[in-house]
């Protein structure tokens, strides 16, 4: 069911803990955006080198920036062509971090889609297994893996 | 309107008062992934022995982790026969510290629902008012009152 | 595309930006709770006195609290009439402390739609840039611009 239960878990301080949830919220955030605004070098940039990206949109695991950049680019072109606008909304993060320096997070996301003229509605409920790492400039996503709840 | 209006607030540091609100959005990430998981037992561990659970979806107020435990085993159950899978999005939390160490919050609830190989979409939009207290692994859920922006 | 990028950011600690977090995300959620629950002098003391908000559901952008409280009580009103409810949910807060004590904040706001003995959805999906400045009691909005995904 999870990835995410594998290396021991780390005791932060309380005040560690809590710089490290807005931490993550904020980078989340930010991703998110970069991704919705179609800045895709920028997105790819919060990944790792070799990051692995698991989606059900793409037929296989993605691996490395120019790979993660090439499937954003042709997703939002096809967008652009649909008229239609996405935004990807993240929540109830379950933050672990590791004794190994990791961060393992599982999280929710939905896929909010407007058809431009028309309306808004819920596209997609995903369920997001990361594990972050800490670069030079914070954290960056080491592997992610996304599951559909429309899909068995 | 509130149950939440009650006892003096209590005024912690601005430290203190980012310390409790990541761990109160970490403690209802974990716990409504609990519930959406299907693990009852844990799930209800996350409240009161003898904790009060008012929500629309059942005919009375549940008292006690048994009673929790029973409740969401059924509706689990009856999700699993008819495809479907539901998540439990909370957000906007207004966290507000007493006086009496207990922590009132008052946040909205989504749950989306999923049918398996169709679609997604937004089941019930709530309002979750809820009184926290502090138990020796950390916060507990004491009294939850849920209310459905669809019913009167 | 944004008005967020104008002056110098500010590079607080590790700590700082955690509690800044958090007094954000706490600042919005009672913010939109005082809108979703009709007390509009309340939601409009959370602006600055000559708050600027610029939404497109108003033909042209409202300034000064008088102007948020009318535009707002009228809102309330017509929902009223039509038996529906909304929620206002925001996440993905992008928030950037500036030089000059600003804070700039990009985020996604939902509008969820209920209406009373029917069903529930999303309404609107919104992109909302603040800025906000602090004033005696805390964090207020000084400049508010939404925009709507399903606009052009």
């Amino acid at each position: 069911m999870t990835i995410l239960a594998e290396t021991p878990t780390a005791a932060p301080s309380a005040t560690e803990g809590a710089v490290l949830y807005a931490e993550v919220q904020q980078f989340y955030a930010r991703q998110m955006q970069l991704l919705d605004l179609n800045r895709p070098q920028e997105w790819a940039a919060t990944f790792t080198e070799d990051a692995s990206f698991d989606v059900p949109t793409l037929p296989e695991p993605v691996r490395g920036r120019a790979g993660l950049v090439a499937a954003t680019t042709r997703s939002h072109a096809q967008l652009e062509e649909s008229g239609q606008r996405h935004r990807h909304f993240m929540g109830m993060l379950d933050v672990r971090p590791r004794e190994d320096g990791t961060v393992h997070v599982r999280s929710y996301a939905i896929v909010y889609a407007s058809t431009i003229g028309q309306d808004s509605r819920v596209h997609r409920v995903c369920v997001c297994e990361d594990v972050l790492v800490r670069g030079a400039g914070g954290l960056l996503v080491a592997t992610r893996r996304v599951t559909r709840d429309d899909l068995a």
